[in-house]
Parts: structure tokens; sequence; C-alpha cells
């Protein structure tokens, strides 16, 4: 040939990664050698989520539904994507592995082709056809019975779990339909994590993940709850694990397919490159922030925090979400915990608690009130304030696994300022990560280090209580697109580009190490009001039942005042 | 005589009521016959209170001292009784008695013949020669070595107390000149209560009120703290009684004397005329409200509260502040008890804890914050918000007897709104006069009726919780000046209008009765809130010391954070 072209060594390739979530999706183009980030694009879902009615008939949707609507993921696939290549200013061409991660558990019921059932004609008004959203909170009931029924029977899998199975997993979901919507449930021929089914769109494979379908969907060792206990749940539900949940499992980086053509029209990239296995969100944030060693805990900080920490043992850890093999890299057990709000907290302080001479104040320093009341908090000692407070206002996640707890304020006088609160609201997130950070000890899974994903690192205030608290090294993720890094990795694991996860993490991942360090005067300082944390934390969430109590006379207020207004009307 | 007058059976009298309040005196001219309130005026204390320096040399004083200057009360005289005359267009001539109320217990030391200290040429910039108000909070070292050495003792006078002398008391601010200027102590011939001290001005004879020595001097079944103890306490102090304290004591309602020539210049009033026993501004406002009966508990609701009841027995009740002979009304056991913090942190919150858009919607309705609080506080179901607080940010005075505790909300959700916790906070003044309520009823000290004076009465929605919350009915007092309608009372005694203090309150003290019954099921609602408010109570305020360490660990870090920036500096 004559034709001069760059040998194929130097040439360059690039990723996709994409990142689902709650509201939109996000790709990414990632440069395969050094993952350098080029390009990056949104698209937000038509319908996001769906929490008072149907789209089509305006059907209205009981309490605590959340649902979403496939064709919405799609369009992320046929706008983000294309505008992410186009905005990185690489050639499609050179685009060599796609790879996505999604919010967990979201479950889509479909056809044995992979059609949504809310696709199908003449299901369009039948809410149980939709996907169901991880916010989907309509299935205690059936996840009590679940708890009930494995803790009665001492089912092996349980202590996996921290001893808690989630309304928010798959098997609660999934018998939620069976008992509400029989005929849907029997037109339903699989229950797919979201996870899989944009990789089965992305491939036309339908492989699930490892991640997903251990911390999900109650795969331990290769089995799924037995179907004599299945039965004993509900007579006839031991069919839902063969006829609508097992299917061959992908490890994560692994590769579930190459793109198929008519996926390579949505996004503009070349048909047959890699597809990779799905992934969650905050568990493909590991290998973003090169963080794949034992001893390395992530915490993805937003709203909520979700931890995740490979290691090279198996424990049973009180309160943990679960541990997978292969759950966040392949040949790790992977490990999940969880605070259940955090950013959260301190937004709903700020909106509901923070006088107008302050937000003024913030205004006239050109600051955000999260950042005024930071600049004020930070000059105080360690324990100037006087207060301890507990962070459950989204109940607890890890260790207590409780979502009847709730916020609790001590230590107030007349003397107490905002900023005071604020504080105190920021180290009690920092106590619970040091409790959970001290339950894995405990159990034998030694954490060493802090990795820090997620929009709270910009708090530096925030990241050096954490550092104190924990006595725990920080170091920060170097992205602001963590979990689509982390996918364009598994893409170009996939695609062959490395031989595994860690190798393309340590290539490709991008982390400032030892950022906050702890210091040790104030540490000890800590200490002192930790002790008073786990005090309040074991008497109104082990001993006390007062949280539960008040959340039961709250609804029965409200039952009460409805009561009476419709006897009114 | 041929002089045409009009028959003195006909004839209308008036009294004068003077309060004496923290930073001005009140003065109310009443009519004898049936009470009413024809003029009023107020005069504020030039000085108000001296917290960080003296006047004349600006020596600048210890933290939690807290003086006054006597010339201030005189002024009072001088300046409001001739106007409160004036208003009530009476003439001077027909005015038959005066009488005072002042805070308690402030004291005044002074020569034999009353001139104060810091009167006394050369010792104008002693800090010991002035008054020292109420809430001088100075001598608590003195107070704990008092209730320590009582308690080792096994004094009987201490269970009347509740078994807790108060650092504002006269013995422990006594002790403290004593101990640190030993010189002034010396040529301090008297230490006298400021309500004695105006009464000693108005009529040149020093007579103690039976209320203030016994609540606050510690004079029990007409004795004092016996001379081995006060020995003990410090050498030498047994000779604090007989020189500087013992003095006849009078009855309240009794006349100490008549009104000097010189008081007469002061006031506009006639020479000659009856001068009543001093008396103290919450117990004074008993017979303001006609509740001077058994069972009738009166609540002088403002940033505090105090709580005054007469009884015919006497019970030691725990945690009270006072039972004494007479105390309130002569020939009844009066006791006393008090919330230290009630409409002060109602106040705390709205300043420090309510958004723009409260204030701004508050505005736009053309209510007060608190108005437009408790509006939308008010559509609740009781136990709607989920929230239980403990209201002790000013610490606990009844029942628990303890400053170092501190403030507590517990039950916060992201949904919990400024309206909820306000309320919260309303509901948890409540509880705290219910526990009192139901101390006072399990010692043997029945109370069947709550009568609210004070500022607070305002508040529809806090009357009404009260009334659900106690099971009580809620009087109402019928007059804005309380405490110096109480004075004219006593006034009209002394004079000989009328035989006692019950008979004249009956025809001179105004009240509404009933005006708020208590809702069964409302009441049934709030019992299930109360029994977590008293296991909070328990918890916080008896079983475990969370508060007082976290007020240690506050203590510790400004002290840190002082140190640290004097070594900057």
């Amino acid at each position: 040939m004559t034709t001069p072209h760059q040998p194929l060594e130097q040439r360059e390739t690039y990723v996709v990664g994409v990142d689902f979530g709650t509201l939109s999706g996000r790709a990414l183009v990632v440069r395969v050698s050094d993952g350098a980030e080029l390009g990056t694009a949104t698209h937000d879902y038509p319908h996001g989520v769906l929490e008072d009615r149907l789209p089509a008939s305006g059907r209205a949707l009981p309490p605590e539904w959340a649902l979403q609507v496939p064709q919405d993921y799609r369009d992320v696939l046929r706008h983000a994507v294309p505008a992410a290549v186009a905005a990185a200013g690489v050639d499609p061409a050179d685009v060599v592995g796609i790879a996505t991660d999604f919010t967990a558990c979201t479950m889509v019921p479909t056809l044995a082709d992979g059609t949504p059932l809310s696709e199908v004609p003449g299901l369009e008004d039948r809410p149980h056809a939709y996907v169901k959203l991880w916010k989907h909170h309509a299935a205690q009931a059936q996840a009590d019975r679940i708890n009930r029924l494995a803790e009665e029977r001492g089912e092996a899998w349980l202590p996996r779990y921290g001893g808690l199975i989630s309304s928010e997993w798959e098997f609660a979901k999934g018998l939620q339909v069976y008992e509400e919507d029989r005929d849907l449930y029997d037109r339903m021929q699989r229950w797919v994590e979201a996870a899989d089914w944009i990789v089965w769109q992305l491939c036309g494979t339908y492989v699930r993940n490892a991640c997903t379908a251990g911390y999900k969907g109650i795969l331990q060792s290769g089995r799924y709850p037995g179907p004599d206990y299945l039965d004993e749940l509900a007579p006839g539900f031991s069919s839902f694990v063969p006829d609508k949940l097992d299917q061959p499992v992908g490890q994560l980086g692994e590769r579930a397919g190459t793109l198929t053509a008519e996926a390579a029209a949505w996004t503009g990239l070349p048909a047959g490159i890699a597809v990779a296995v799905g992934n969650v969100d905050a568990h493909v944030t590991a290998p973003a922030a090169q963080a794949v060693d034992a001893g390395q805990m992530v915490a993805i900080m937003g709203t909520s925090t979700c931890h995740v920490m490979s290691a090279d043992v198996l424990r049973e850890v009180p309160g943990m979400c679960g541990v997978v093999d292969g759950g966040i890299v392949a040949g790790s057990w992977g490990y999940e915990a969880g605070q259940s709000g955090v950013g959260d907290i301190f937004g709903w302080f700020t909106r509901t608690s923070v006088p107008p001479s302050y937000v003024d104040a913030a205004a006239a320093a050109g600051e955000s009130v999260h950042e005024h009341l930071t600049r004020l908090a930070s000059a105080q000692e360690v324990g100037e304030h006087g207060l301890v407070a507990l962070d459950w206002h989204s109940g607890n996640r890890s260790v207590l696994v409780d979502h009847e707890l709730s916020g609790l304020v001590v230590g107030q006088t007349l003397a107490t300022r905002p900023e005071d609160v604020y504080r105190a609201l920021l180290e009690a997130t920092a106590f619970g990560t040091r409790v959970i950070v001290e339950t894995f000890r405990d159990s034998g899974v030694p954490v060493d280090e802090l990795v820090v994903a997620g929009g709270l690192a910009r708090n530096h205030l925030l990241m050096q209580v954490y550092a104190d608290v924990t006595r725990l090294p920080l170091s920060l993720i170097d992205s602001e697109q963590g979990p689509a890094l982390g996918s364009a990795i598994h893409a170009a694991v996939a695609a062959g580009a490395y031989p595994d996860v860690p190798t393309a993490a340590k290539a490709m991942g991008r982390v400032r190490r030892g950022v906050f360090v702890p210091d040790e005067a104030r540490a000890q300082r800590y200490d002192a009001l930790f002790a008073e944390y786990v005090a309040l934390h074991d008497h109104f969430g082990r001993g006390n039942p007062t949280m539960r109590r008040l959340k039961a006379i709250r609804r029965d207020a409200v039952q009460a005042r409805r009561d009476r207004e419709v006897a009114r009307a």
C-alpha cells in the first residue's frame, strides 16, 4: 500500500463511557492510552421519574411508586453519545469500545427478546409494565416478608447482605408484580436489571453483570434463593428464578458482545466494537479513582453516600449492603455500604433553617449559602458549638439498616447559630462514616484510605472533618465524571486494550492521593464527640424505639387529619 | 363645717402599684373599689444593667456579673409615679397607699441607715459595692459549696428548696462578697433585698418581706441556716445572719410604714399614706389574677416562666424553687417553680432558624414571624410533625434544677418544615409545665387550674396546647400590668381598704376563667408525645450526662481557640 497512514501502534484509540443516572444520562469520550477526558454530553430523560401518574392515560400511581420509561434510555444513546464524540473532536472510527453504568436496582419487565412490557400494545396503562426505578419503595411489605422468612429459615445468603434484603431489590420488586398483577407477571418473560437491559440494547445479547446479580439479585456462590424458600414465601413463586431471572453472568470488564448495526446507527459508532458487561454507577467509580485494592474504601458522596471496597477476604459485616464475589472487580470480594442521607441533609438545612441575614450576607460575599456557612463554621475549634447530631433524616442504611430512624440535634442553647448546626450536621455524617469504617475493621475487613468521589468533595471543611474524624488519609478522584470514566475504563478492557480492570485503572483512572490528612489534635477532640455520637447512635438506633414511635404517631396523625378533612367535605 | 364635700362613703380612693423590672419601673394608678386601671407610666433605668464595666471609672467587670445602680430605682419613684397619677387624672390627695414589687433576688449592700455602699464616697470603684441583680451569676462556686455542705450535714431547710440553693440567692451572693472583698463586707452593715430597700426608701423603715426572706433568704420556720453550718462553710461567716441579714419580717399586704416627707416630695403623693411590705413581681401577680386559692397555679409566661401557687399543706416537692410560709399570701404555704427558657426559645428560633421565604410570606400577610409560624402550625393534627423537643436551651429550673442541660430536637426528616419545629418547641414547654404539675400532684399538692399571665398569653395556639397537654382549664389574667396591679392590691390592703389580700383580690383582681379548655381527643394524642418527652427528659436529665459533657467539651474548645489566638497574637 502506498497510502500514508499512522502506524497502528502509534494511533490513538478511544472509548465511550455512558452513565445512566436518575434524571439523565451522560456520555464521555476518553482516550484509551491515558484516560484523558475529551468530550462529554448529557441528555435529560423526557419522562423523568413517574411518581404521580402514567404518561399515556394519566392513570394515578399509588404512594411510594417510582417508574421510568425505557425509551428515555435509548434516547441517551441516540443523542448524548454522538454529541460527546462530536465535542471530543475524534473520528468515530477510532472508538473501539463502549460501556455503561446504571442506577440500581432498577428493573425492566420484558418479553424474551428484551422488549419492555410498557412498549407492548395494550399494556401501556398497566403500572407494573413500566421500569421500576431504584427508588420505587412500594414493595416494603414484600421485603419485610422476605427478611422474616429468611431469618426464620436461617437462609445462608442473608448475612451476605448484613442481615437485610432491601425493598429496592430484585426479589421484593418482582414479588410485588407477582402479587399485584399476576396476568402481567405471566406475560413478563424476563425481569431485567436496567444495567443489563441497556447492554442488551447495544449488543443484542442478554448477559447479567456480576455486580447487580450479586448485590441486588441475591446470587451468591452461583445460587439464587432456593425453590422451597420461594414457594414458602408465595406459592408458585419458585418459578421466578428459572423463568424470569436466571441468565448467564458476565464479569465486570468482560465483553458482553459487539455493537449491533441498529445501535451503531443510534450512536454513530462503528458496528462491531466491544460492548462491556453492564455495571453500577457507584461500583464503576472505584477503578475511575484507581481504588481497586484491598483497604481502599471509595465514598461516592452526593445527596447520599455509597461506600464500595474490594478485599481478598470474605467476611460477614453487620449492616453492610452486601458482599459479592467480583462485585466491584473480578477476582476480589466487593463490599458495599451506604449512608441514606448526606448532601441532602445539608441542602435541607440551608433551604429550611437559615435566616435572611445569613442569606443576604452570603449573597453580598458572592458565596452560596453552603459556602457561607462553611466559611463561618471553619473558624471554630472542634467541639466549640457544643452540639452532636444524628444524620438519619433519611433513615440509616449502614450499619443499622432502619429507614424508620430520623434526625436529631442535641446541645442547642440560645447562643447556637446556624453555622453551628450546619457544622454539627457535617460532622454527623463523618461520624456515620466512621461507624461504617470501624464495623468493617471489627469484622476483619480493614480500611486504610478513604477515596472520595462525588460533588461533596468540593467542600474542603467537610473533607478535613472526614479525615480528622476517621483518622484516615483522604484521596480525591480527579475527574468530574467518575462513573462515566469508570465505564470508559471497562470499555477499554472489554475492547482488549488492557488485560484487566486494575491495569486499565492504573493507566486511565485519576486520583489525587492524600489531599487531606488527619490532624491528631483535632482527631483527639473528635474522639470525645464521637463517643457522644456512638452513645446516641446506640440509644436511638438499637436500644430505644423513640424514632420509630414518632413515625407511627406521625402517620396516625396525618391519617386522622385526612379523615377529618374528608368527613368535612 | 360648711364646706361642701363628697360624703366619705361615696368618695373614690386610689392606690399606686410600682413594678420594678430588670430594665425599667412601671407605676400604675388603680381605683380601690373595683381595681380599674386608670393611668400608667414607665421610667427606664438610666444605667440599665452593668455587665461589662462600672459607670464611674469604667472598671471592667468579670464574666457573669450583673449589677445595678440604686439611684435608678429612686428615679422611678420621682418620674413614673407622678406621671401615672397625672395620666390617671386623679387628685393625688385621694391616693391612700403605695406598694411595690421587685425582681428577686436582687441585693443592695448598705450602711445601717440604708445608704447603698455604691453611694458612699470612696467606694464608687468597688464592684461589690453595687446592687447585685437577680441575674448576677458569678457566685456559682459559692452556691455549689452551700449545697454540698447542706446535703452532707442534712440541713433540714434544703428540701424546702427542692434540694438546691441557687447562686442567685442571698447567701451565695453574700458569701461572694465575704470572700472576694472582705474590707467592703466589713463596711456593709445590711445586706438588703431591693424589694425591701425600696420600701425603706419610701417609709424610712426596714422591714423584710416574708416572700424574699423565705424564697431567697432561707428563712424557714423563723430560723436562718445556723452558725455551725455557716462557720463550716467559711470561718467567720456565722456573723452574716445576725450582723447583716436579720430584721423584723412583715407579711405580704401589711403596712411597713407611712410615706415620708422626702418620698412624698419624690412621688407627689400625700405624706403619711400607707406603704406596703415589699414583694416580688411573680408572686404579686397571683392576687392580680384572683388566683390565691389552693390548686390555682399561676404561670407568668414571658422569656421564662415562673409558677406560683398557694396551698394549705406543707409538702416537699422535688425540684421546686421553694415553699415559704406566707410566701404568696399570708396564712398559706406559697410554692414556686420555674422553666428557665420559654419565650426566649421561640424568639431564638424565629431569629436564627426561619428562612427568607417564610419571613417574606409573613411580611406579605402583615404578620410577625411568630404569628406566621403559629398560623401554619395551627393547621396540623397533634403529632403530625413527628417531632419531640426538649425545652432546655437555657437549662432546666424545675424539676431537674440543672443549668448544664441543653436543647434537643428529635424526629427531623427532609420533609420537616420551620412550622413543625416551632410547634414542637411550643409543645416542649407545655410538656415541661406538665412535668412540674405532675410533680406537685405526686407530692400531694394538687393543681386544678392554670392561670396564665405574661406576654405569651397572646398566642392562642400556645394556650390551647397548654390546656390539651396538661388537661387543665386555662384562665387568663385580664390585665396588661399584672405585677403593678398586684402591688396596687397590696397597697389597698396596707391602707386598710380591705381586710386581707384574698378579699382585695376578689374585688380588684381581673381574670377571665376557663378561656381555654382541654380537648380530650387532642389530649390523648398528646399523651403519646408526652410519654416520649418524659423518656427523653429522664434519659438526658437523669440518666445520661451527654449534655453536661457537651458543655464541658464546648468550654474546653473555646478555651483552646482563645489560647491559640493569644499565642498567635
